[in-house]
């Protein structure tokens, strides 16, 4: 269907072609998927290996919106899976996609979404092995489910927090809270920020960078763990509670990006959004003490920073400490940080 | 939140809240699921057993009708997927849920329907470890991944016919694209239809009955496989394909129920519509004659009525004979099968 993609009217292909043009190519050459000719995928498993299994939407006008370019959706969309993958210790191995299209999805719209998925199925090392594609009257709406591999039994849980492990967290935090606001360009605070620091953080807003190369190594230190994904804090309180702990966090230690320092510079206000707007992808994690040096050559071998930004306390709950070790509200925004 | 439940206004209820309140407890009894409380599901898996995944998904105003009884939802697609995993030969093991609900989706709904897919769970014996909830400015859209288990090496593919198989059809053919057609009212000619007959037809096509006991025995005889959704005549198209054989079928074997075959006697126009209308979900396969007998044995035994509806035979696509053993065109409608 060249003519098809040259011209971006309506898709004039059912079901059948749009799985045979643009998804059947993403499952070629994984002989779990049958070419998406079957009505299923057969996974030949491993006895010393566990599979891990999660699934993620997104909703046009919710998740993304209607003029973000196709194949960073498709990107997204993939990569909050395999970000919660990485947050359990697992490596990619497999994902299904279902996609709910509108009437008029274009030919172009989904060879640049399929496009986006072929590309981060070769960074990431993982293919689509099946699926479902149907129509709605509604926004377009797409979900994964992701199957990952790892030691059997070692899959890293959001319980087993062990009071005396240190708190770490990959990367930085606040960098998609404060591109969303950007991108939104709703705060006059941040007008003086640096073309080069705004586009960064409204490229970590669209595109998150899930810690696959991580995740293998999460379960030789973590006791715990979970992707952010609704926010630093909101994300701790979902640690704490299921392994009845409370997480104490310095916020002078929270890692923040070169771009995000200059914008809560400019915008002290924002500082509480900024920790706790979400869409982070990071991992954080609780380990031993005794384990820091190793997460130490962890991090260096991978050139991932890995940042302890707090510790793991008897109790319940999430708190926030200043510099002087007193607790922060978690509500009083604007709380200066700097 | 019992109060909810009696006044079904809007849902005041966040992700978190829908989750804990109604689809946790579909998930409690399994280990693999951690109470929905963690970030993925993890499989324990057997070493002489392959996992067999598939998804599907349903659209308000495409798959469903809005003012469909929210349980009879729930129970469509988790049987819809339950009838793939049949159609291959694998046994239900899990599946998740992933649901797009719009912001006015009552308490009253998600009690309804996760009520119906609690039903399901007990009657084949499947439970749900894990998914999404999201929101949607648009139609209710819910997808299931299913994930099943059969013996290594045994999913029976949609390749694999030979020549000289028999084609095999379990239950009965049409009743659910007559039931389509009796639920919108508009064929007069279907109007002396008994309300037994009309209520029978309804119902089969508002709940398929996947043939998810047969599943597991499938594996001992067929060669090849699929579950009737698109239609009799369009699926075994896709089975034609995949085998690179040529299917005839012979329309008077094709079993009817007496409700369709009363359908048919009134409306002969018709015919073609209720052979190929689709969402029978019933499974149709090839196997070799000499396993005919054993075949009559299993459908004695699961009280399933299994019929050879035609042969396997060199070449492609699908012809249907009539009983005199011409070829009948199969978009000439009005045939006269009766």
């Amino acid at each position: 269907m060249p003519d098809e993609k040259k011209n971006p009217g309506q898709v004039a292909l059912d079901e059948f072609g749009i799985i045979a043009e643009f998804f059947a190519p993403l499952a070629k050459i994984d002989p779990h998927a049958f070419g998406l000719k079957d009505d299923a995928a057969c996974i030949r498993t491993d006895p010393v290996e566990d599979l891990v299994v999660t699934t993620d939407a997104l909703v046009a006008g919710v998740h993304f919106l209607n003029e973000d370019p196709p194949e960073l959706i498709g990107k997204k969309l993939l990569r909050v899976n395999l970000s919660d993958l990485a947050a359990k210790g697992a490596r990619p191995f497999a994902y299904l996609l279902t996609a709910a299209l509108p009437k008029d999805v274009t030919a172009e719209w989904l060879a640049r979404f399929s496009h986006g998925l072929a590309e981060d199925q070769d960074e990431f090392i993982v293919h689509l092995i099946g699926g479902d594609t149907v129509s709605t009257p509604g926004p377009m709406t797409a979900s994964i489910t992701a199957i990952g591999k790892l030691r059997e039994g070692r899959m890293v849980r959001r319980k087993g927090a062990r009071v005396g492990d240190g708190i770490y967290c990959t990367g930085t935090i606040g960098d998609a809270a404060l591109g969303l606001i950007l991108s939104k360009d709703d705060d006059p605070a941040l007008s003086r920020l640096s073309r080069r620091a705004r586009d960064y953080l409204i490229g970590r807003y669209r595109l998150p960078e899930p810690r696959v190369a991580f995740g293998p190594w999460l379960g030789e230190v973590a006791t715990a763990a979970l992707d952010v994904s609704d926010g630093l804090i909101a994300d701790l309180g979902h640690l704490a509670e299921n392994s009845s702990v409370r997480l104490v966090v310095e916020a002078i230690a929270v890692p923040l990006s070169p771009a995000a320092t200059a914008a809560a510079d400019m915008a002290p206000d924002r500082f509480m959004d900024i920790l706790n707007g979400g869409d982070d992808y990071e991992i954080v994690f609780t380990a031993p003490d005794r384990l820091a040096e190793m997460i130490g050559r962890m991090a260096k071998e991978l050139d991932l920073p890995i940042t302890r930004i707090g510790r793991v306390e008897e109790g319940e709950g999430v708190e926030l400490q200043d510099a002087d070790g007193q607790p922060m509200s978690l509500d009083r925004p604007g709380y200066r940080h700097f």
